[in-house]
C-alpha cells in the first residue's frame, strides 16, 4: 500500500482504445491497494493539432493565448480518463493544473514552477478517490493560465509526486524504458533496469528523448524516484534513482545519439577579447539555445568559431548570425545539418581515468573524424558526419561492453 | 461611443476564414469608438466532437467530468479569436467563465447563473482591451467548472450584457434575424425588424432555434436589448425589445413550426384523481420536457391521455411509460413521431378576439385535422399531422396578412 503518481504521455491515451488501456492499468493499480494520482497529456497529436489551428487563424500568437489555447489539450484527456475510470467503477475526479494549485511565474509557454499546493488532490484521495490532474499547466501568480514548455508533463508529475511524497512516480512512455543506445541505431542495446540521476540527466542533455531535462533536474534536486516504463507493454522499465553506483556498475551506462543539431562555423573572426560574447548574446536573448563551441586557434589575426545548434531554431539564428557576422567583420558564415552528436555517459567515468582517450582511439581505428569535442565529468560528447553515426555508435556500444550483460548488477528498489 | 457586447455561434466561428471575418467585425465596431466584449461559442461541430469521443472512451459520463471536457471548445474559440484580433492590432485578451467571474450553482450540464461579477472584463475595457470571453461555462459555488446547457453562449452574451450595463447585445447568428415563419417552410417568409421579448419567448417556447428560450427570459427579465444578426451578411437584423407595441402593429407577428416533437398516447387508462400526476413526475423526474397534454372525456370509466414531448428523450420515456401504464392499469400505449407542431404567436393578439376561430377555420378549411391545441395569452399551438405541415404553415402566414409588407413600422432602436 502507497501512493503512486503515473505520468501517461499524448501517445499512451492517443485514442479512445489506448485510453480505455490506461484506465485498465490504473484501475488495477487501485484494486491493489494503492492510492493513485495519474497525470495526463494531450491525447496523440492534439496539441502539435491546436498550434497548427492557430497559425491558420493568426501570424500573432500571444503567449498568453498560447497557453489558454494548449491547456484545453490535457483537460480533455483528463476528463475522458475520468470517465472511463467511473465506467470502471473506479470513483475519480479531474482536476485542471489551477484547480491542484501549480502556481507558476508569469513566463508563459515555459512558466517555472513556484509551489504546488495539492489540496484538493490530498482531499480527493482521503476521499478514496483517483485523482487525474491535467499535465503540463498551470496558473500563474497573476491568476494567467500558464504552461511549462513542452514535456513538462512529466514535470507535473515529478512536482505532485515530490508535494504528495509519493512512493513512486511512474512515467508511462512509448518505449519500455531508458537503453544502452537508441536501438533504431544500436540493434544490440539493452534496456537498463536502473540509471542514476546524474547519468539521466546527462543523457537527457546529450539529446535522449524518453524523460525531459527539467523532470529529471527536479526529481534530482527533490528526491523524487522515477519509473520509466511501457504503456504498451506494462513490463517494468528502468529506475532513475540516486542511489551510489556500486563497484561492480560498469564505467559507461549508454551511448547516446542526438541528430537534431546543426553546425554553424563563422569564418575569419578578428581575434580580439569580446568576439563571443558579441555572438553568442544575442543568440541567447533569441532562446536559441547554442550547445557546443569551438575556437580555432588563431592565425594571421584572425579564427574560425563553430558552435551546435538545434536544427528547429536555424530560421531564427541564421539572420542573427549573418547580422553579428557582417558586424564584426568575418569573412562568412558556413552551416552544416549534416552532423550528429554521439555520447559517452556513466557515474563510472568519475573515477576511471582515460576513457575519452579509450573513445578518441576506437573511433580513429574506424576512420571517424571527429569534428568538436565537449566533455563533463561524466559525459564525453563528440560530433561527427551524420554519415558516421551509426558506425561510431555501435563501435562504442561494442568497445565500452554494453552488447551483453546487465549494465547494472544491484537490486531493483520495490514498489512498495 | 458605447458598450456593445458580440455573441457569435458556432457556425460562425465554424474554421480559420470565418475566426478571421469576426475578427475584422469586432475590430470595425472597436474602430468605431465602441467597446466590445466578445462571446464565443465552439468552433461548428466541436462540442458534438467531444460528446462523440467520450461516448468512445466511456459509458459511464459524470457531468462534471462532461462539463471539464466540453468546455475546452468555448476556451478554444476565445484564445483563437485573441489571437486574430491582436493579429488586427487590436489589443485583446481571452476569459474562462470562471475567470469573468460568472458565478452557478452545482447543477453540471445545465447550471443556473447565481451571479456575474465581471471585474476582469471591466478591467479589460479600462485597459482599452477587447475582452473575448468563452461562452456556455461558468464556475460554481463548489469550485467546479460547469456548463448551462446547450445554446447557453446566448445566455453568457445577456448576463454579461446586464452585468456590464452595456448599450446593446448582439447574437450573430447563421440566420439574419427573427423571421415570420421558418423560410425553408413558407416561402414568403419576411424578417421582422423588432419583436417583443413575450413574442419572442413565445416563439422560442414554440419550437424557433433563433435564441435560447433562457437568455430570452433573462433578457426580458434584466432589460437588455437583444439585436439577432448575420455574421455572413452583417446587415441589420431583429431586435428583440420591451417596447409595447403600438396601435399600427399587425395582431400576429409570426407563424412557428415544430417537427422535433412526437406524441404519446396512453390508451384506457381507469379515470380516477391523481392518475395523471403517476403518469407525469417520473417523466420529470428524468427530465423529459412535456409540451401539450390532452384528456379525453371519459367513456366507460376509462380515458386517453396524449402528450407531446421531444423525439430526442423518446428512448428515456419509452421504458418509464410503458412501467407505468401497466402500473395504473392503462389498456395500452401508442406512439406517434409523425406529427408537427404550428403555432400563431403576436402580442396584438390580447386585444383581439377571435384569432383562435379564425385559425381553426382557415385550417379546416384546407382539410387540415387538428389533434392537440393549446394556447397562452399571446400564442395559439395546434399539433397537426406531419404532412400536413407545411400547407398548414402557408395558409395562416397567408391568413394573418404575413405575406406582404413589413410586419412592425415603428422605428428602430439606434445603435448607441
Amino acid at each position: 500500500m502507497g501512493l503512486i503518481v503515473q505520468k501517461y504521455g499524448g501517445t499512451s491515451v492517443a485514442d479512445p482504445d489506448r485510453m480505455r488501456a490506461v484506465a485498465d492499468n490504473v484501475a488495477y493499480t487501485r484494486q491493489h491497494g494503492h492510492d493513485v494520482v495519474v497525470v495526463v497529456s494531450a491525447m496523440g497529436k492534439a496539441t502539435d493539432n491546436l498550434i497548427s489551428l492557430a497559425g491558420q487563424v493568426s501570424e500573432t500568437q500571444p503567449g498568453r493565448e498560447m497557453d489558454m489555447l494548449l491547456t484545453t489539450g490535457e483537460r480533455v484527456s483528463a476528463a475522458l480518463l475520468t470517465m472511463a475510470l467511473a465506467d470502471r467503477g473506479i470513483e475519480a475526479v479531474s482536476f485542471t493544473g489551477s484547480q491542484v494549485g501549480i502556481i507558476t511565474d508569469t513566463t508563459h509557454g515555459k512558466a517555472k514552477i513556484l509551489e504546488v499546493k495539492g489540496d484538493r488532490v490530498r482531499d480527493a484521495l482521503r476521499a478514496g478517490k483517483v485523482a487525474v490532474v491535467a499535465g503540463f499547466q498551470g496558473v500563474s501568480t497573476d491568476r494567467e493560465i500558464t504552461t511549462m514548455g513542452r514535456g513538462a508533463s512529466d514535470l507535473t508529475a515529478t512536482a505532485l509526486a515530490k508535494t504528495l511524497d509519493a512512493d513512486a512516480c511512474e512515467i508511462y512512455t512509448d518505449v519500455t524504458g531508458v537503453f544502452t543506445a537508441d536501438p533504431r541505431i544500436v540493434p544490440q542495446a539493452r534496456r537498463l533496469p536502473k540509471v542514476h540521476f546524474d547519468e539521466m540527466l546527462e543523457m537527457a542533455g546529450a539529446g535522449s528523448k524518453v524523460l525531459a531535462l527539467r523532470s529529471v533536474e527536479f526529481a534530482r534536486n527533490h528526491h523524487v524516484a522515477l519509473h520509466v516504463r511501457s504503456a504498451f507493454t506494462w513490463e517494468p522499465g528502468t529506475w532513475i534513482t540516486e542511489e551510489e553506483p556500486s563497484m561492480e556498475d560498469p564505467i559507461i551506462s549508454g551511448v547516446v545519439t542526438d541528430t537534431s543539431e546543426a553546425k554553424v562555423t563563422v569564418v575569419g573572426v578578428p581575434d580580439k577579447p569580446g568576439i563571443s560574447a558579441t555572438l553568442f548574446e544575442p543568440l541567447a536573448a533569441a532562446n536559441v539555445n547554442v550547445d557546443m563551441i569551438v575556437q580555432n586557434t588563431s592565425k594571421d589575426g584572425t579564427t574560425d568559431i563553430s558552435f551546435t545548434m538545434p536544427v528547429a531554431d536555424m530560421h531564427i539564428a541564421e539572420d542573427i548570425v549573418a547580422r553579428v557576422a557582417a558586424e564584426i567583420g568575418a569573412s562568412g558564415v558556413n552551416h552544416d545539418a549534416g552532423i550528429a552528436k554521439v555520447s559517452l555517459v556513466g557515474a563510472g567515468m568519475k573515477s576511471a581515468p582515460g576513457i575519452a582517450a579509450r573513445m578518441f582511439r576506437t573511433l580513429a581505428d574506424r576512420g571517424v573524424n571527429i569534428e568538436m569535442i565537449s566533455t563533463s565529468t561524466i559525459r564525453i560528447s563528440v560530433v561527427v558526419a551524420a554519415s558516421d553515426l551509426e558506425h561510431a555508435a555501435r563501435s562504442l556500444h561494442t568497445e565500452f561492453g554494453l552488447d551483453s550483460g546487465e549494465a547494472y548488477s544491484a537490486p531493483l528498489p520495490e514498489r512498495k
